[in-house]
């Protein structure tokens, strides 16, 4: 919801009424009021935006783009509003062009192992459809219930499977776009690889809709696992679950997934259900094979024997998924904990895997230093770290030194060879990170390619490299 | 070697001699000779620099791109020289960069599995380095040999490895980078994961020094694996061999390697060695595994025999490298084959892999309606296919002939939903292809990427994006 006051520079959308669209323009408030924001929002931010649209083609989407550009209107993508530093929230305004009913499952093609899908489409239910034919989308996050193939593609997300698969970018091959000035083209190839000019398709991935917007989708495909088991870990101390980590990973047990919680998230999750964790850092596993499953799980169980592990259940099926639902759930848990706390903006930090040790005793110390509570978790294969700096929204001083903690986590990372977001993207939210972390030429570097594709600022206009207007 | 009359217009590098350079700038013929061709370029197109220099560090790269691009220079990236579409020649002469002086390995990092290096180290010597900590670098093409990690970089290479491993772009973290001005600054990061910002890292890859000159790369590694076994299994027909090849990948056949030779090519081999190949459509696959390699082993032959396979030998150390050899030696035995003819620009299309058949198919009805013999091969697990249309040097009508039927399988590919290169680049031989293969919209975006990034044109004008000089 936009605030009552929103007095940012707003624009001329009349031009809409005039083009010839198959889907609809929506003028109504809550309508835009719901487009102000996605989950990473902070409200006191929030720009509503003058019309939404929702197109329903390729066509809609570039007549829209074209007339929008010649009139130096703002366009912003919009989809599920899962993202989670308000890569999806328009910031002057403009039109949001939500991309939710370009939702088709086009084509499946199992011999190539391929599906062309619309940025619309649910990941689960691209799944789905795919399932019918033995094969699945590897690197699925899990928030792929409810995210969109083209938010992941915007914020360039990956998941719980990417150390065993790679990121959703890894399993594009061609991408339709509609670029600034309306113009429609594919990036990439349906090959598997090509080397055959610049790599338009990966500068696309991960650019938040402000290079271009996608129209359409072709993803690789991978046969679905014949045994899929998995399960939890538990460890005396966290140096012995994050060395179990990464011996697992230097070792190369082949794993889908290993996931980290240490003993405050236990504890979140215990205080949200009755899974009875026991309270102390445990490691979260899933295993794919098409035979001798078992023979890797003995793997990795002797790898994780020789850092003093202290359970070590696996399992198949439902008892597998109650194994992990704890894992699952944590958002949830982290929401619901302390009435009187928000979670605030999830850290995303990634570090090179042999500093995900010094990483989470930062977390540790910087808690300690500020007096504040910060579970944290992760994909911990990749060096991926996420955390919660809860605090009090009712409390000023608290909020000022959960951000003060926050960001010193993130220059943590840094330091440590890291990166301020492994998959959430950069948004508005940690735009601030950017120089910091990429230096004054690199990001010299990408605002003339911003310059370069979007001249007039028309495509989410202030999302990741800061415009000047 | 430059053809004895090189008119084209050439360059005052006089102001070389006033940088204070730690490498050796050299302006002696032969060495200019040398840097006028790589493995790709037609003889009659050669242009020799007016200069090579050999930088020791990257503040000796970026004094002479700054100083180049202040005077309007060019300066062409080189190394091995073993490009195949003339992707480090020079075509408008200035400065050719050997960076074959920047070839240390700086650092290993095994916790982290990392390694970083300049760009002018060798694969296999990165290899061999690694190998002491019990890692090595997964997605080391053929050539590795004798090929540079700076080229690799720079055409966007990939091998036999790529069907299990994926490309050398996805192991690639972080590049240090010399831009057009002069300026150095990192991109990529050496998280595992990161989506901060444009993706400049992949943008470079593959631009052949168009974009940026790579200073040092970080590489990310793998444990080696504990069992590798390898070998070659026979079919009565080349659809056998592709379907056999298809389904093992679409079943999930863990397969580190799997590559396709049809009769013609096992007849090359047979004439360059005493291999004494059966002179039929074959199948060379390698396995590597931390254990249970043998079941494996057996899931693919299961695969096989369900399409025909004739024979199926698997084996260990040498005997695995005698029953591979001949895939390994098939440059060498094409150029051997006939002395009245040469191989031209080996064939490197990619489709999708469900048309692999399908292209193979096209390759059999173009040699035939050109009269050709055109013995192919390739990276089957990947849908990259390789051929060589031999010709008569001297035969100009078998010349032109050749390559009417070279164009004319590029096209069927481009049809099939392909790319005109897979692996090699575009060099300056591919850029014809670049527009047909991604539409003008596309490449004017290219072109604009260029434009920003290297707005005087200093860095290999004319490759990749056919400038406008």
């Amino acid at each position: 919801m936009a605030p009552e006051t929103d007095d940012r520079p707003h624009h001329d959308v009349s031009f809409l009424a005039d083009l010839d669209l198959v889907g609809e323009v929506s003028l109504g408030t809550s309508d835009r009021d719901e487009h102000a924001t996605d989950w990473g929002t902070d409200e006191a931010d929030a720009v509503r935006p003058d019309a939404v649209v929702y197109p329903e083609s390729t066509a809609d989407v570039a007549a829209v783009v074209a007339a929008a550009n010649e009139r130096g209107v703002p366009v912003t993508a919009y989809a599920a509003g899962t993202g989670l530093e308000s890569n999806a929230a328009p910031l002057h305004a403009g039109i949001s062009m939500d991309m939710t009913r370009m939702d088709a499952i086009h084509e499946i093609r199992p011999d190539d192992l391929q599906v062309d899908v619309g940025p619309g489409a649910i990941g689960a239910d691209v799944d789905e459809a795919v399932a019918r034919h033995g094969l699945f989308f590897p690197p699925l996050p899990s928030s792929g219930d409810i995210s969109t193939i083209g938010g992941m593609i915007a914020t360039d997300a990956s998941g719980m499977r990417t150390v065993k698969y790679g990121e959703v970018a890894d399993w594009l091959l061609e991408l339709e776009v509609v670029l600034a000035d309306g113009s429609v083209t594919t990036v990439g190839s349906k090959a598997a690889k090509t080397s055959a000019g610049y790599n338009l398709k990966d500068l696309i991935v991960g650019s938040e809709g402000t290079l271009a917007i996608v129209t359409r989708a072709t993803l690789e495909l991978a046969g679905r696992p014949e045994q899929i088991k998995g399960g939890r870990a538990v460890f005396p101390t966290l140096d012995d679950a994050t060395a179990a980590i990464s011996d697992a990973v230097t070792a190369g047990v082949d794993v889908a997934k290993i996931e980290l919680f240490d003993a405050e998230t236990a504890m979140l999750a215990n205080a949200y259900s009755d899974a009875a964790l026991p309270e102390r850092p445990m490691v979260f596993v899933e295993f794919h094979a098409n035979h001798g499953i078992d023979d890797e799980i003995a793997f990795c169980r002797t790898v994780f024997e020789a850092h003093n592990v202290e359970q070590f259940e696996m399992a198949s099926g439902e008892r597998m998924d109650e194994l992990w639902q704890a894992r699952k759930d944590i958002t949830y848990a982290a929401e619901a904990y302390d009435p009187d706390r928000e979670m605030g903006q999830p850290g995303d930090v990634t570090v090179p895997i042999g500093s995900y040790p010094e990483m989470i005793r930062a977390v540790k110390d910087v808690a300690a230093e500020y007096d504040l509570f910060v579970p944290c978790f992760g994909h911990a294969g990749d060096g991926n770290l996420h955390y919660f700096v809860l605090r009090d929204p009712d409390d000023p001083e608290e909020v000022a030194r959960a951000e003060a903690a926050y960001g010193e986590l993130v220059e943590r990372a840094l330091e440590l060879g890291g990166t301020a977001t492994g998959e959430h993207g950069i948004g508005a939210g940690k735009r601030k990170y950017l120089e910091p972390e990429h230096g004054a030429a690199a990001v010299g570097a990408m605002r003339a390619i911003k310059q370069a594709l979007d001249p007039r600022g028309t495509l989410n206009p202030g999302k990741v490299v800061p415009d000047e207007r």
